[in-house]
C-alpha cells in the first residue's frame, strides 16, 4: 500500500508521497518502509530515533519527528492504526511451499500442517493439532493433540506443549468510538517458545501486535494459564495453574507465579520474584523476594496484615 | 410425550389428560403445548401469565393457575424437571437435511459439520472445528481450529471464534436428593451470537437450560473467560481474560469486566459499569460507574480502605 | 533397568545388585520389583513397611530402612527421581492390540483412538477426541469434540466429558538445579473417572505422578477447572466454574467448591465441607461447615470482618 493511500483511507490531509509501506511497527521496531504510531505520549521520546517511513501521530507532535520521516496527522492515532491495521493482517493460508517434515517425526493422521511449515526431527505432532502457515518447530517437540499454533510463530526444541493449549491466538486489543464501539487492531505478530519449555493443558498464549511474544528457555507453564500479547516470560519462570499475564508484561529469569496469581499490563517484574497464590501485582517490582495478595505487598506484611484483621473478630 | 405419562412417570397423581407435550420451558417464555414448572416462590406471580398448558409445582400453589393449565403437584418441582428434562434432551445428531455452505466458504477436511447446519459466505471453518446439528452461522466468521459449537446455536456474521473455544456446553445444573446425589437437569436451549464478537481461545459459553444464552452484537471476550447458562452480555461490553459470569446474570450495554473479575447468578449489571481487575459481584448494580473489590464497593472506597489497611501495618 | 544400572546413571556408589526394576513408585503404594524415594522427612516413617525393593534417600537414613531393601544413597533424592522418572515414561504408542469397541458405540471419523483401547456399549466418541493407548471406558458415556484422554486412564460409566476438556495431562512437577533450572518429574500415573461423573468444558485433570489421580462417583465439575496430580474429588462432590486443586489434596464427599475458588497442594478437605466462591484454602479443614476468604475461615467470621472493615470507611 502507498503511503498516499494510506493517508488517504486515514483521513490524513496533505500527504502524496508514493513509497511503499510494507509494514507497522512500534516507532522502537519499525524499520524503513514501515509505518508507526505515536498514540501515548510516554513514547514520545522515541519519535527521535524511529527507523519509520511514515508516523501517524496527533499534529501537535510532528515537529519532533526527525528529517525525513513522513507525519500523518490524526486526531485519534490509535483508532488510525486499528483502523490501518486490518490492511497488514495475514491471511491464515498465504504460502505454496510445501510443509518440510523432519527425520523420526510422527505427525498423525488428523492433524493439520499449513504450507510454509518446517519441523525439525523426532517430533510427534498428535491428533488434531494444528500447525499455521509459516510456523517453525524444533527438535524433539511433542505437541499433544489439538494444540493450535497459529501463523509465524516460532517453537524451539525439546519443548512439550500439552492438549488443548493455543499459541498466537489474537491479542485483546481494541481502539474505542465515542459511540462506545470496539475497532479490533489486527494482532500481526507471533510468539517465540525457546528451547526446553513446558506448557501445560488448555493454556492460551497471545501472539504480540507487533513483533513477538516470548516464552525463554526453560520455562513452565501449567494449565489454564493466559499470556497476553507482547508479554515476556523469563528464563526457568514457573507459571502455576490458571495464573496471568495481561499485554507487555515482562518478567524476568527464575520468577515464580502461584496458582490464580496475575499481574496487570506494562510491567516488569524483576528476576527471582516469588509471586504467591492469588497475588495479584499492578506496580512494576524492581526487587526479587516473596510477595502476597492484592493489592500486592511482602509476604511477611501480608502475613502480619492478616494477623491484624484476625484481631478485629 | 403425554401429559398422563408425564404425570404417571413423575408420580403426580390426578392427572389423565392426553394432551401431546412437545416441551418444556419457563413460566414466562413456555407456549401452548410446553410443560413448566414452579420451584422457587419469587417466580410465583408469573403463574397467573403463564401460555404453559400444564405445570408442576407444589399442590398448595395449585389453585394460582390460569384456569385450564393444568398442575402437575410434586413436593420436588425442581427434582421433577430434573427427571423430565432427560426425556425432551435431543441427540447430538437428529437432522438428515445436508448442511448448506455459503459461497467463498472455507472448511478445513478435517473440521465436522453436522446435518442441518447453515453456514453463510466467505467463512473459514478450520481444522478440528464442530458445528453441530442445526446451527446457523452468518457471512464473513471465522472459527478457529477446534472450536466446538454444540447443536442448535446461532452466529451473526463478522464473528471471529479462536481456538478451542467452546460454544453451547451444558450449563451446569442439577436438582439434589436427599442423599447428597445430583441429578442432571438436561440444558435444552442454545446460545445466540450476534454480529461483530470476537470470542478469545479456550472460553467456554454455556448454552440456556432453556432459552438462549446471548452474547449481544460488538462484544469483545477474552481467552479462558466463562459464561454461565441463561447469561446475557449486554452490546459493546468487554471481559478480560479468566473472568466469569455464573448463571442468568445480565451486562447491560459497554459493561467492561477486569481480569478474574467474577459475577455470581441471577444478577444485572447496569449499562456502562466497568468492574475492576479481580472484582467479585454479588449483588446486582443499578447505577453505571467503576466498580472494585471483593465484597464490591466503589474502587474510591476501595481505594481508601486500602489506605486504611495498610495502617494497620 | 537394573538396579546397578539405576545406581551407576544417578551416581549412587557401592550398589551391584543385577535386580531388574520394573517401576518408581511411592513408599506406601511400590511393590517388589520397584524402587522408591525419600524426599520428604515427613514420610520417614513410611520407610519401614515399604514393599519396595530399593529406595533412593539421604546417606542418613539409609539405616532406617527394613532389611533386604536396598539403599541407594543420594545427596539429592528428588533431583535423583527425575532423571531417573524419564527412564520408565511411556510412549504415546505402545500397543498392538487393536482398539475394542462395544455395540451401539458411535466414534467420529475424525477421533483417534489409540491402540490398546477398550471402549463400552452406547458411547458417543465425537469428533476430534483423542482416546490415548491402554484407556478404558464403560458404557453410555460420551466425550464432546475435542476432549482428549492421555495413555492409561480409566473412565467409568454414564460419564459426560463436554469438549475440550483434557484428561491425563502431565502434572506440573520438577526437580530444581542449583542453578535455578527445572529437571521434568515424568508424570507415570493416570486418572480415573468413575461413574456417573459429568466434567464441563476446557476443564483440565492431570494424571498423577504415580499412581492415580481419582474424580470419584457423581461429581460434577464444571468448565475451565483445574485438578493437580493425585488429588482425589470425594463422591457427589461439586466444584464450580474456574476454582482449582493443587496437587495430592483430597476432597471428601459431598465438598462444594464455589468459583474461582482453589485449594492449595497436600490438603484433606472434610466431607460436607462447601467453599464460598473465591475462598482460597491453605490448611486441611477437618470439620464440615461453610468457609470464605482468603485467608480462609469460617462464612460467619468473613462476614463479620467484612462489616468490621466497611466500619474503617
Amino acid at each position: 500500500m502507498k503511503l498516499y493511500e494510506i493517508a488517504k483511507f486515514l483521513g490524513c490531509s496533505g500527504v502524496e508521497d508514493t513509497i511503499e509501506i510494507i509494514g507497522m511497527n512500534t516507532l522502537r521496531e519499525a524499520r524503513s518502509g514501515e509505518i508507526s504510531f505515536l498514540s501515548d505520549s510516554k513514547y514520545e521520546k522515541e519519535l527521535d530515533g524511529t527507523k519509520a517511513s511514515a508516523v501517524i501521530l496527533p499534529a501537535s507532535k510532528a515537529h519532533l519527528l526527525p528529517s525525513g520521516v513522513i507525519a500523518l496527522e490524526s486526531d485519534e492515532p490509535y483508532m488510525s492504526v486499528a483502523l490501518l491495521s486490518k490492511h497488514f493482517a495475514k491471511p491464515v493460508q498465504s504460502s505454496n511451499i510445501e510443509p518440510v517434515i523432519g527425520d523420526g517425526t510422527l505427525v498423525y493422521p488428523t492433524a493439520h500442517i499449513e504450507n510454509g511449515v518446517k519441523i525439525g526431527s523426532n517430533c510427534t505432532i498428535m491428533s488434531g493439532v494444528y500447525v499455521g502457515t509459516d510456523v517453525l518447530i524444533g527438535d524433539d517437540v511433542i505437541l499433544y493433540p489439538n494444540v493450535a499454533v497459529y501463523r509465524d510463530c516460532i517453537i524451539g526444541s525439546r519443548v512439550r506443549i500439552h492438549a488443548g493449549s493455543v499459541i498466537g491466538s489474537d491479542g485483546f486489543g481494541y481502539a474505542h468510538t465515542k459511540m462506545g464501539e470496539h475497532v479490533k487492531l489486527y494482532q500481526n505478530g507471533n510468539v517465540i517458545i525457546e528451547n526446553d519449555v513446558e506448557i501445560g493443558a488448555n493454556t492460551a498464549i497471545d501472539c504480540a501486535v507487533f513483533g513477538s511474544t516470548i516464552i525463554k528457555h526453560g520455562s513452565k507453564l501449567d494449565n489454564l494459564i493466559q499470556i497476553g500479547h507482547n508479554c515476556v516470560v523469563g528464563e526457568h519462570s514457573i507459571m502455576v495453574s490458571q495464573s496471568g499475564l495481561a499485554g507487555s508484561t515482562i518478567l524476568g529469569r527464575n520468577v515464580v507465579m502461584g496458582g490464580q496469581s496475575a499481574a496487570a499490563g506494562h510491567l516488569n517484574i524483576a528476576p527471582f520474584t516469588t509471586l504467591a497464590a492469588r497475588s495479584g501485582v499492578t506496580k512494576s517490582i524492581t526487587k526479587g523476594g516473596v510477595y502476597s495478595g492484592f493489592p500486592l505487598m511482602e509476604h511477611k506484611l501480608w502475613l502480619k496484615l492478616q494477623a491484624k484483621l484476625a484481631k478485629l473478630l
